[in-house]
This record gives C-alpha cells, sequence and structure tokens, in this order.
C-alpha cells in the first residue's frame, strides 16, 4: 500500500529503529523523518539490524514537504486533554477510511514526538486525526508500539476472524472410530467397565473422545497409546 | 479482562517495561513473569515510570505455576520454519476465541524471549497457538510491539469502524445555507460571477459548498471571513 509513514521529531533511536522493524514486518517500505534528532537519527541508522528501509528513508525539514507527494495526510493522536479542530475518528473507523484512499492514491500518517505528540503546527497539515482507543486514565502510547498498532489495523483481515487453524487438522471420522473402539477395547480388558453389560456405556466413550476435540496427528498418537496398552494388557493375562 | 499475559525468559528490561505500559494502556493489569533474565527484571522495576502493574508483577520458576489458574492457555508465536503440532489460529480468529473464553473464565497469553520465541516446552503448556499475521519474508515481531498487537486485537471493537468522528460535528443544513448564500453575494459583489445572468450558477455554488464537507465550526469560521471581504469590497465600491 502506498502509505508513507512519517515521524516528526523523533528524539529516540530506539523508536526509530523499531518502527523501521514493525514497518518491514507489515509490510510498508516508505519511511520519512522530519527533523529528527541528529544523534538519534545516526544511531538508528548505524544500529546493527537496521534495515535497507531505514537507511534509506528520507530526512525533510518540513511537514509540508514531506508530505507533498500525498493525497491524504493523517495525524495519529492521543486524546490527552486537547480540544481538536479536526475531525478526529477512533483507529477502526480511521483506518477504514484510510485503507479507502490507499486503494487509489498515495496517504502519510503522521506520528509526533514521545514527548509531545503532534504539534498543532502539525495538524494543521492533516485532513483528520486518528486515535488508538487506549484507556482514558492513560492514554499516552509507546511511539513505535503506537505505529505498531495502526499498521496493524491497515493489514489485518476482518474474514480472518472466521478463518480455521493453519496447521493441526481436525481428526476426520474414521480415525476418531478406530480410536474410540480401541478405548472400550482397553477398558473392556482392563476391567474398568464391561461394554457387553453397562447401558450407554459405548454412547459415553463416543461421545467422550469427540469431546476431546483431537487433531489427526493426536488422534493417530493416541491409537498408539491404547494399542500398546492393550497388548500390554492381554499379555499379562495370558 | 482477567487476562494474565506471561512473558517467559525476557531479557531485556526496556521490553518489560514497554510490555507494562502497553497493557495499561489497553487496561490489562495481570503481567506475570518466568525465569526474567535477573538484571533485566531489576532494571525494568527500578525504572523511572515503572507503574505498579510491573513492581507488582509476581515472578514464577516455571509455566506451569504462572499458568496455575488459567484454564486457557494460549502460545503467541510467530511462524518461523517450524512445524506446530498445536493448532495455530491467525490473530483475528484466535483472539475471538480468546475473548469468548474470557467472559466466563481467567486465560494467559504466553510471550517467548526476545531471541528464540517460544521454546518447545513452553508450547507444550498451551491449548492453542497464535500467530500475528506478518509478512512471510519478516516475521519476526519486537516482543513489546507483538504484544501491543495481540492486546490491541482484544480491545478494538468492530462496531467503531463505522463509528462518527469524536470532534468536529459536521455543519448543520442552515448554517451551509447561510454561507453559500454568503459566497455567491461575495462572488457577485467582486464581479468573479453575475448570478443574475449566469444559468446554474447558483447551482454551482451550492454543489461546491457541500463538497467542502465542512465541520459546524468552519462554515461558521468561512462565514466570518465572507462577511468580512464582502464589507471591504463594498466599502471600497461607496
Amino acid at each position: 500500500m502506498p502509505l508513507a509513514v512519517v515521524l516528526i521529531d523523533t528524539r529516540n533511536p530506539l523508536n526509530i529503529g523499531a518502527v523501521a522493524r514493525v514497518m518491514s514486518n507489515f509490510g510498508f517500505f516508505d519511511l520519512r523523518l522530519v527533523g529528527p534528532y541528529e544523534v538519534a537519527h545516526q544511531e538508528a541508522v548505524s544500529a546493527v539490524g537496521a534495515g535497507d528501509l531505514l537507511r534509506n528513508a528520507p530526512v525533510f525539514p518540513t511537514v509540508a514537504e514531506a508530505v507533498a507527494d500525498c493525497s491524504l495526510v493523517v495525524g495519529a493522536t492521543g486524546l490527552g486533554h486537547r480540544v481538536f479542530k479536526h475531525r478526529l475518528y477512533r483507529l477502526e473507523r480511521g483506518t477504514r477510511l484510510l485503507r479507502r484512499h490507499l486503494q487509489t492514491a498515495p496517504a502519510a500518517l503522521l506520528f509526533g514526538s514521545e514527548k509531545f505528540g503532534l504539534a498543532n503546527e502539525d495538524c494543521a497539515h492533516c485532513h483528520w486525526l486518528t486515535h488508538i482507543p487506549a484507556r482514558a486514565g492513560h492514554d499516552s502510547m509507546n511511539l513505535a508500539q503506537a505505529v505498531a498498532v495502526c499498521l496493524y489495523e491497515l493489514i489485518r483481515s476482518p474474514a480472518a476472524a472466521r478463518s480455521e487453524p493453519l496447521a493441526a487438522a481436525q481428526a476426520p471420522g474414521d480415525a476418531l472410530e478406530r480410536l474410540t473402539l480401541l478405548l472400550e477395547e482397553v477398558l473392556q480388558a482392563s476391567g474398568h467397565t464391561d461394554y457387553s453389560k453397562t447401558t450407554g456405556a459405548d454412547v459415553n466413550t463416543h461421545q467422550l473422545v469427540r469431546r476431546l476435540n483431537l487433531t489427526a496427528r493426536d488422534a493417530s498418537i493416541l491409537s498408539g497409546m491404547l494399542r500398546q496398552v492393550l497388548w500390554a494388557i492381554r499379555s499379562r493375562n495370558r
């Protein structure tokens, strides 16, 4: 997505580095710096592990120059005690608007300094503002964590909330049935349950096995364990 | 929500501090540490700004003891190149399951060390795993940023994606109408448009003003500007 992340007056090299890292994690590669503390910038760029993204990040003297090619400029801010003249959207809503814009045109997301956040003169370049819904009593977030959350909201997928797990497929019916019958053989042989006499016992065993919600792999492992136990019981009884 | 955030073998005091901070930001207060690097733990606890949350965080010798009261244990992991025996859910899906559990019972969310992530023996205490959907080419995330994203996904509100902005209400119809008529007066008086002759000119002015998508406050500010301009034009023409 053609999103520029613009850091204004950042003081801490660790924050610049952490922002670059999470941008790479989430597939954003356009980092721009406005007036960073010179030492912080140099330390960040020369840090071990600083990627191309950070080394290539351009430094602009003003916000206006940093966002010159962006047709939407959004400021990320805490609520604090300020009165905002701009429209201020909760992140979920703001991100939806931002994502829509990014489908056709470049945009910039602005973050202010660690200590003061976005200044009024930075907000003056924004079309609107967005805030992360943090707790009213403590909504001042770490810069790099705030960037992480904003970018995550951009890449998260509502559809994925209904997705199946990646690994570990559910055990199919025949595997569960084999396991159930093996369990019944073991319980019969060990004297725990006499399935020929106890009414409903086999239904109970079947239900128990289904409640375990086993993966294919684990159903197979448990079946192996039961086969060995069955063999041990029968050998002893010989 | 009765969620315990469990950090295992954390080495960097800054990460412990940043995790505590974002927990407070998002309203989670149950931080537990398992075998933290002793120096890291002491530095984090004595750091300026370390809140009660961090000072009160209990240290456990084993994962088993840290999660003893939790009826669901979830491990947060990158995909890396490992083969997982557990079910592994994308964060959006995993969080939905976790949130459902938290409505009735306590749960723990486990994070491994900065360098190695969750070890196999840590995963052994988990019911299932969840992963943040980072880029395949670079999915190793900073610990404190990973915690920030996981907690944000828990507190974010799908309904908020359709919410109205907090500040800056839209201008009501009468304010826009007053502004439009003032603008027409200014354009007529300045000689830009002769509304008595140009067909459709007033429709165009009306549409332009609506496209500006003004807040109530800005409609009022613009009206004030236009009144002054109108006064200036008329004074000069006297």
